[in-house]
């Protein structure tokens, strides 16, 4: 193996596949990134796989010898990333797995493992070939994502619940305390395509591999991304780069049955300065239990947001809003209050209550269709 | 006491002073910003002293009723900082120590305490006043305060060592395995001022001290700064900024004379180049115990750089440099030569040395006159 590219396409290309190396590695061949020449096309392609999530890219190289190797990850990156803007060249002795590395001044010799010992990435036979529009899974990602559990014992619930459908796609996430549903209609133009997408597919897919595939749909632009799937991994598959991830098992909640379908109390708000008066209060309630009680005033159509933390500091913002339903005094945690309010980013939401003790519901005024519900919290008089 | 300014003054004054605040403050008080009208200028200032550091600025504002209090400091400054761009105002009872935070929309209560209770910032009675160019402290402190002891049981060497002279003013830190030493001449101009500078004076700076007064001359510019000083404390005087600092106790090591005044060999090399490929190399050596190979080649007129990490990787850097002297092979720790050559900023240096077994010294060609001692580590051949 024998090849040579620009120093910031190879550097480039090893940051992005070694996210999905894995941090403390079960086998020494899992800290390591696989190198391939394709035999024809005159490209490298890299992969990285952590045996749950698996990331490859493609690029165009000079290749004077076909080949394979897998390379200790982080020491490549650090020497790659670190070479002065020139011609970079890889030379591999494939009997003893050695890769020598060639840029300006520098020569680097790196031991690596052979590529047969690598793990492949998981092939889907069966299942027909999706192709979902990128920036319809961005507003999903984005308007859901930070909803799921950290918590790893959560399980299904540390992932995006995503629903294609004829119409369009669903992306749901909850940790039990909020739940963020995020609808997204085709376009007309989409939905017109051929077999574009497949009645009742849902599957939960890891918060960390949707952190990757946002990262890749930045880059990948607009357009339509093939998606292949079966019981157990989905496949994104871009032109010059794939992402593969294994799927959570599990049943995932029947989260629309918790959205309420009316309201008696619903305030209007500007969403900048209510998240500006939400961080100023929060840095008390953040002393305390984050809790944050507002107060709806229908008469003055104005909400009150006030954070008391006795012997220490009280706080209290007043802000104009359309109330409607008449006047109410309830409770939140006030980051997850937060979390929705910078997860759209239209300029007005709507938030919509019942009683201080059941769901409400925080909703963006156009753009994207999110519904984000957030139970509240129960405050003594 | 109240006040009004608006509120991007009192956030940059707070963020600040707020630096010397205790972490782990020993009594209550200590983690609180001491506010004071000053009577008749129109000015308010802040104050925050840990009992060995301490900064007071001041900041014109317009002030309705004189008074003092101390306020906690991270949570006036968390929500200081987060207030819209407006007019801020505060108002203190003084009977109960509460303050009144008005901001736009909001209204912040803090409970303060009495602003007799906080400790007075040291004053120096006796001892004259020295005027030192802002320009020649900045470049001193940054030619010498990364080679401290960052080891607090290093006590006298966690500073830096500052000789004030007629001539000019010299700078030295060390921790044991290098040393850097900074000599600023005065400028004609400067030496022509009245009586500036006090002869024998010598004393150790603590490194956190250094930083906050780097932070501070920063934004002062040029221009003169008065400095006063007694057995145990420091005191620069800015106009609207104060740094009082508690000296380091001990005898500083007479370092001048650790430093070779001949050497045998010598080469001169481009600056970033060395960095670059120290840059790299170090990646590897980091694998092991930072050690990089130095091999000096006066015929090819060359120095090539070389670490081997048997079973793993290894790396040789070839650099061209003038050479005199012969051939030597020699080796460093590479963070310390990295260190060394990262705190100064001329094109090129150079670097002598005598056997690898003895220090060597790199210094910059032109700029600041600053001489880095390095003891060289001894290999197995």
């Amino acid at each position: 193996m024998y090849f040579s590219c620009p120093q910031n396409v190879l550097a480039t290309n090893l940051g992005f596949v070694s996210r999905a190396v894995a941090a403390r590695p079960s086998h020494p061949i899992l800290a390591n990134i696989l190198l391939e020449t394709d035999g024809e096309g005159g490209n490298v392609s890299l992969t990285a796989f952590d045996l749950n999530l698996g990331i490859q890219v493609k690029f165009p190289a000079v290749i004077t010898q076909e080949g394979s190797i897998t390379l200790p990850s982080r020491l490549l990156n650090d020497i790659v990333s670190r070479l002065p803007e020139a011609e970079v060249t890889l030379q591999v002795d494939l009997d003893t797995s050695t890769a020598v590395l060639l840029c300006g001044s520098g020569r680097y010799e790196l031991r690596g493992l052979p590529a047969a010992e690598f793990p492949q990435l998981p092939q889907i036979s069966q299942g027909q070939i999706s192709y979902l529009p990128v920036e319809a899974i961005l507003a999903g990602v984005n308007g859901s994502l930070f909803a799921a559990a950290n918590d790893e014992t959560k399980r299904v619930l540390t992932g995006v619940h995503v629903k294609v459908q004829p119409q369009g796609l669903e992306f749901a996430a909850t940790d039990g305390h909020r739940l963020a549903v995020v609808e997204i209609p085709y376009s007309e133009e989409e939905a017109a395509l051929p077999p574009q997408a497949v009645a009742n597919l849902e599957v939960t897919v890891p918060a960390r591999a949707l952190r990757e595939l946002e990262r890749m749909l930045h880059h990948y632009g607009e357009g339509m991304i093939a998606v292949q799937f079966d019981e157990t991994q989905m496949v994104f598959q871009g032109v010059q780069q794939m992402l593969t991830a294994r799927l959570l098992d599990g049943v995932y909640p029947d989260y629309n049955r918790l959205i309420p379908q009316q309201f008696k109390y619903q305030v209007t708000i500007e969403r900048k300065t209510f998240v500006g008066a939400l961080e100023r209060v929060a840095v008390l309630a953040d002393q305390k239990n984050n809790i944050v009680k507002i107060t709806i005033d229908e008469l003055n159509q104005e909400i009150a947001l006030a954070v008391d933390t006795p012997e220490v500091a009280a706080g209290k913002e007043s802000l104009p809003a359309q109330v409607a339903g008449g006047n109410l005094e309830i409770a939140f945690n006030v980051k997850y209050l937060l979390d929705g309010l910078k997860a759209v980013n239209t300029t007005d939401v709507i938030l919509q209550m019942n009683t201080p003790t059941s769901p409400a519901v925080l909703k963006p005024i156009g753009g994207t269709k999110i519904t984000y519900l957030v139970m509240p919290v129960q405050i003594r008089v």
